[in-house]
């Protein structure tokens, strides 16, 4: 069988035609459109004009696997509203996870996610894996923790986090150069 | 490289591995349980005592293709809180969706998630095709519009779906033993 | 007693009376205004300027009955946002139906209120009928399914829906002529 | 025409209608049972068996006119979760209110609808009036301001009273003995 | 210890440092800003340009007591999304209450958060009293149940009032004539 | 002038004679009972008999500064649903937090409530220093990060936390040991 992955692209052949069936479909889907420039701002995206929204608007492929061949042997494709701006308003995204054998998604969490608690993934095989996930916002987010503590632009007060993990000043400044 | 489908199973790890870091996890997540007999019910399901969730709560592989030699050519594997106990709450779901070439998964509603308008997913390629679908709700349900109209137990009054959908009375009766 | 129908003419004095009596009115009301030409989308509908609010933006009389005289013998007027634009974001709306006697609302869904399972209404009585329905939305919508699936703009191609439900291509060709 | 009002009494038909549709409908409604003797409680009320649910949990008829016969010259006839035990969970419920020529519903809030401002019906016209109302909880409660007030049961305490609304002790005293 | 109430001001540090944490914080906050002159509006506020967020829109002292010295005896400081735009969004605000002996803040209702009940607060104390209470929403609203009445503006007509308070209509003018 | 801290006290008079206000308070109020032994569990807290609600249920006082004596020199006392069971099902909690000069309440996220970023506060000042602060979650819940890392029971493979946050293995056995 010559199969292949074709993760939400579906999904956009269903919406299309589900707008074709609904003769008021204004409220069913609000396609994101990016901020118009030098103007107001609202929590989440504007719409488009739906007159306007085409296929493309809900369509993503994630047909082709991430390149792990990184410090973490991971490689994360969000597919969320920036991806497929369909999305916008309905509360849903998706990812594709790639692993390289013994390969970790670190330690992280999705600030606009039900899923709100510090959490990894961890490829305990010896062969790629692949993975997808559902996550309950278009816009979910995800702060990993590491880079957030140690890496975070302005940097954060040393001592400061000396204090907060218990660990050696020169420890932090060397995290802080890395990340 | 030997790649191979693990959705729903690193989900399983993240949970698990979060339930550690948290001290007090009682309302992260709610394992669903089966109603207890001559019992109240409540909206959606009770949770088993939390000190009780282990990690097959939280795993469910559709590693596996699902079997298209059927007259729609498509097979739905639904992956919700029946599958997943651990979803319980959470409002999301999944679904992997197998298709033969020119397979469809024929009209139909979600009652319970965002995406309630009538729509269905076709295969246009000669090849077979694999999508995974995100759904918000743990519980999202779906109801086939042609089975629920003509194959509805007990029966709808063939007068009554005649008019509604401008049939001969006998094409309805027909209908009506097919589905 | 001559008594009459004066359905939601009420809900407006209340509402332009309570507007008096709160200092700080903004966010209990939203009256809906049409989008402004060329420019950007919500979900839903822009409010209008609340000092413009008016008691005529939260009035609508359904004391007359709809015309039956139809192949379905029955009328729904629908209140919702379009007809009492003071309805915007409060997340409900009504609607008046009348029928004649057998008359039918035939199958139907609602795919943005809370009631999304298909349901229909069916005069039972050899005497006209009157219902008045509320729903969880300002704009619920309606889809019917005969229409959507046979009447759908561009029109669903024959084959799939011939497989969908069991039909010969030619029965729904001819339906697809009728809707 | 020989036109009566069977408000509510189609959803009723809807619903059981619709239950036949939905091969999984436990969630899709959830009907008000009384509280076990005993035991303990939820937010809400709790399910019967849904496979136990009948028509008449979904029905309620208000053809008939309350009696404007008392002092304010109105009544109201609530249509919520006591009355129809199928709204149980769908955040939903309806009012008849009856009025005699210049009867009034006094001053009161709904504390769990949309609508909770202080807001009062009255009928300006010379004749009897007859409204029906939605509100977006199955159980919206009322709070009629005056009631509230003067009339609490324990009383609160006159000088208190006195202050808040300005008013001398012994006309707070009066209105407690009339409340 | 010279202890100092220092309430919100650390909340402020708390989401200045958050957002240098997120690499893509446009969801996390939203600083509410006034409407544009001249344009829609939308239920809540707009936000303003969040590159452009400072430390003082999420930041607000509370540590002056209130003046008590009025009819009631109580002054209540509401710390909500006027006086931190950094709340806009996040549902939630507080406020700082202070009495004078046996002050009282009368009865009242807010529209907009959980607790929509009519309630008080009394200092039964002979000392001055503090207290921080916090509501759920980020503009609760206040409707103080006497000035609602009483104090309308347009002004309630005087008959009405009369009947749905069993006061003199005399009594209701005065009243009307204080608030 | 005398003053004191009485936060939350009053929260509790304004419900108790809020329940004396609404002849019908079941849903304004559902106090937090413990699972009953041996039995089902719901997400969050099953309520009490509500005719067995009284004013202890809506009280706490965090008059009395918390000991800031420990090495990070700050003190939360969570006034949550935990210690008001009253604030079952409506959404919000407090916290009243005292620092010592230079204290920290350390790098830390609340996983069920709006601000879900990692944040931490500072006393930046050479005095003590008190904050109260609102949460929008009857249990929101804490995690403090290091803890969560390093800390965790049963404790995360170090081999796996060296390669997260690029330190040596040797410096988070370390760690471990420490937390």
């Amino acid at each position: 069988m010559k199969s292949f992955v074709q993760a939400f692209v579906l999904l956009a052949l269903a919406s299309s035609f589900a707008s074709a069936f609904d003769p008021s479909p204004l409220q069913d889907f609000c396609v994101a459109i990016d901020e118009p420039k030098n103007a107001v701002f609202v929590n989440g995206k504007f719409c488009k004009d739906p007159k306007l929204a085409k296929a493309e608007d809900f369509y993503f492929s994630v047909k082709m696997p991430g390149d792990t061949n990184n410090p973490v042997g991971s490689n994360v494709s969000a597919v969320n509203v920036d991806k497929i701006p369909g999305l916008n308003t309905l509360g849903i995204s998706a990812a594709r996870i790639d692993f390289a054998p013994y390969g970790q998604n670190p330690p992280h969490i999705h600030p606009r996610a039900t899923e709100g608690l510090v959490h990894f993934q961890f490829n305990i095989g010896k062969t790629n894996a692949l993975a997808f996930a559902g996550l309950s916002s278009q816009n979910p987010g995800v702060i990993t923790i590491a880079d957030a503590v140690f890496g975070s632009n302005p940097p954060i007060n040393p001592d400061f986090l000396a204090k907060a993990f218990m660990l050696d000043v020169k420890v932090v400044k060397d995290l802080q150069a890395k990340f």
